[in-house]
């Protein structure tokens, strides 16, 4: 069986978004007991991952890192038509991912304990994001 | 269901090659309407990513930032059995994913307007790369 | 037809985990012939890769490359709750993954030839880390 579901992820600007709840209803809405769940952002200036969900010092510091390693404004970069965090947002986006699965077991988003997952925006100003939940098991 | 469809991809040495057009293709070919299409790139200096399509310098900056963070015969890397950019490969490669997924909707890939797919090549003398496109779903 | 094994992982410490023959191996019970094989680590300390099996100089470039990109201690990082490894094994994750696909042909994990699977202990210490196995096919 499969079964998928649009998300729509409003950002404020640069920073990770949980949408660990959204994705934990989703995959309970489709019914599936044992499976895999995968997510998919349909954008090149955002991505996906995985982090640690107990202390938000590990989103700061997460985003401290990027912003040293990919510095906005680098001369480097020739492509800067939306601005000095376009191309960085891009080189952000390859870094991490737009894709990922998590298996499905008993019903559930099979994540670790201290497993959450997020949208990172890597763009300075807020977008809107879409994520494809697609789920497939039985 | 499950379908899958072998591509080689000849690559003209170190940058990205869009496979976009022959994943949406190979889509199409299995018939599934509604689903989930990975790649897979059979290869350890190499790799999948999904970028920007609309600028080509948007690739070069790409290139221009991998290029710098692993830079080529570092003095670091102990493995240079095949040159000054082998073991750089093998970096950009982790850095980056040989596996991908990506929705299937109505029949095709469902991409952003702004997405491409592209193999990566991290080496600087071409290469064929074997990638392997999965479908499932109905 | 859904199939899922989970694995225990012992890490003795950071350094790369070659779990390619239990994968193989989960993968063949399964009994399934062709489909999608797809692994997921349930933690933020530690990832997966796919990288090269041939020369264990790879594997501790690898590290060197990671352990100068992100510093152990960094005074960027607040978050040190755990150590000067902790911050530095989340980034480390990230810039890895937690999630990666391999197709399954002929009731086989189809690697290529120096492809091999590893589990990535970022921190210093040994960890017991769970890795879910999930088969999709027919």
């Amino acid at each position: 069986m499969y079964q998928a579901k649009e998300l729509t992820v409003s950002t404020r600007g640069r920073g990770l978004v949980d949408i660990t709840g959204e994705v934990r209803k989703a995959v309970k809405g489709t019914g599936i007991r044992e499976g895999l769940c995968t997510l998919f952002l349909h954008h090149t200036s955002a991505s996906l991952i995985i982090g640690e969900n107990a202390d938000p010092v590990v989103q700061r510091d997460l985003e401290a890192f990027f912003s040293r390693l990919v510095k906005d404004g680098d001369p480097l970069f020739q492509h800067d038509a939306e601005g000095p965090d376009d191309m960085p947002a891009h080189v952000r986006t390859v870094l991490t991912q737009v894709s990922l699965s998590i298996p499905v077991k008993d019903g559930e988003a099979d994540l670790g304990t201290w497993q959450g997952v997020y949208v990172w925006e890597h763009r300075t100003s807020p977008h809107r994001r879409r994520v494809t939940v697609s789920v497939l098991g039985g």
